[in-house]
């Protein structure tokens, strides 16, 4: 993978936001904003992509398109993914899909679907940490129950 | 106006992003996030909501509903706000609306809606910075030529 | 209760940390840093301390005293704070006290202690992520069988 | 004093930079910028202006002249200033003035003039740390030998 | 290319916008810091310099002289730089040269020289914004015109 | 060594802290937090650690048990590391050690631990600012008449 970075001191927030989602949209992993402090006090933007080396020239195409940076440097980067399970909890409010990270066997990381979990919150006029802590805790229940 | 202050050190930043959703839903004028320190070396969030006085139950209630705070403060602000005018403009991408701020009588504001720039730009497939810059050129014509 | 704040451009961050602790066994309630950009580039910091009116004279000596500031300015704020009560769960590792916050009435928090959560992590030689979801579970479910 | 606070949303760093120029050389006393997360993902900029009310009217102006913002909110604030005096110290490489604080009586801050170091260690191609440290040494003898 | 990096937690900020000035003087394609959250809860300062191999050495002597690093680390990064070209404009407040960066033979970025911008600004007694707007305004007119 | 980076939008800051201590508790070299802005409006964290390549397996599981993340990435970093030597001076309130910086032959930092000095400030009940600069001044006065 790929980690992209440019620097921006003369471009509008509103533009920054446009370009992270049109890169998103193009298959960048992920995409960040970093507040830094640059040369005669301006209070730029350092944007960071993270991309499979096949997506770099769309993305650095949508950065120059998007954005008024002139340059763009990136930096190979090893990775390590966990392995991913999914298993469904069903909640009052309707069911959600909560993935499980393993890394050598043992599961490290059990997440329910923030999206899944805010559509039925605002559906159901309850909090997503509402949604979100039940999920957790019916998916923590059904774990227990099957070791 | 009110602002609100609320110290959050102990909430995922994708609750933090939906309490942001609906407090902007429920009135409140301004939502956003400042990156702090706090002790134990816990990189917390200050949320700052600005607000009529009329909205703050209706807000703090949302606060402490969808992050984990257990206290809310805020500090009567007194508000300065441009007058504004719109105008519209025709791009080869469609007509953008543009809203102008007077401060004193002078125009000091001339600003492009973003939305709406964002929405053509997607639909033609050129960046929003293009469709801004254009927006913002014929709005410059269109007052010089009524000047 | 009042906001203290203080701009810092010339103070080494460890004397910062310092202050803060300082701060806070002298009674301030809070007490973060906020990263801003000054004149000249400098990449400086804000501190707030929120305190009760009682408190003033003994922080402000010591923001004085432990950072480089020469000026301190303060506003009167407002404040909410929950009603609070407390539960204790049995954990497989041990007892852990679970803060739970009342807003008219309804329960809108359920907070672990994290020091507890952490100092039994650490002896278990478990995660702290664990320990503290484990004790918002059983909170969940002790509050629940006692509904 | 009045604490003046804008957001920024859609103004390059570039003009804020110029707009903290012009509002130090209209009399601020204090101008630093905040970097925010705000809403739609925008990395927007809190801009803070520290003044007296007396210069409230030309701030609000600059403001408005040189950043995109529509509205500005200000707070009033009580300050605690410490009182002055000054001291010369000769280094090596030139006299350096060195401003001291007191608060209640006791000289709590010792500070080597920042502009006039970082003058002579160009001069002389030193570092400023280098100067800074010498001219907080000599002070110290000097304040040591008069007590 | 390079990007080198240095952790400061005891380091006044005065002392860090000195050492950037020097970096830049010295060569460095670009200086900005980014504020981190430390050990210990120090505020502390990430900064990073891009530049090219060749100034390596003359760069980390700058760091470890003018900050208080004790360790510096450097990564090497691919770079693509747009290609340019410059036209200028004539505004009423005199001329503005404007740089273009062009991605595949296509004009991506179009730029008015801000420093040139802001002189003419602060000479005329306009905004800056005003100088720079007018700037692109013009060079859209004759790159259409040029078409 | 190596720069690892995990992304955090899901975990809250206290645990973050947590897995901080741990990370250098078992080896890590340096771990700080970068405050980013995320899609969707999230406020969350880059998290950073700089080890010996010797260090990966073992931090890399910590950060896996105590954040939220489901992926890392790191890079190989070149690293320059000051010579060091210490010396010893006697403040009125104890003895401090004093870490110098060499490079290429010249010394170039001269740094009080600070964890000593904030130790004998709380024991006599002064500042940590006036405990490190009298250090600084003896060491100075020390390496002085040693030249």
């Amino acid at each position: 993978m790929l980690l992209l970075q440019a620097n921006v001191d003369d471009c509008s927030p509103e533009w920054m936001a446009h370009a992270m989602e049109r890169l998103l949209e193009a298959g960048a992993n992920d995409v960040h904003f970093i507040p830094v402090t640059m040369k005669k006090s301006r209070p730029g933007i350092l944007v960071q992509v993270l991309c499979y080396r096949s997506r770099l020239e769309a993305l650095k195409t949508i950065l120059f398109q998007e954005t008024t940076t002139f340059g763009i440097r990136y930096f190979p980067a090893a990775c390590h993914r966990l392995a991913r399970q999914f298993l469904t909890v069903k909640t009052a409010w309707g069911e959600v899909p909560v993935k499980m990270g393993y890394h050598r066997g043992t599961r490290v990381q059990c997440s329910p679907e923030y999206a899944v979990c805010a559509r039925l919150a605002k559906e159901a006029g309850v909090s997503v940490k509402e949604v979100h802590q039940e999920a957790l805790y019916l998916a923590r229940q059904q774990l227990r129950a099957g070791e």
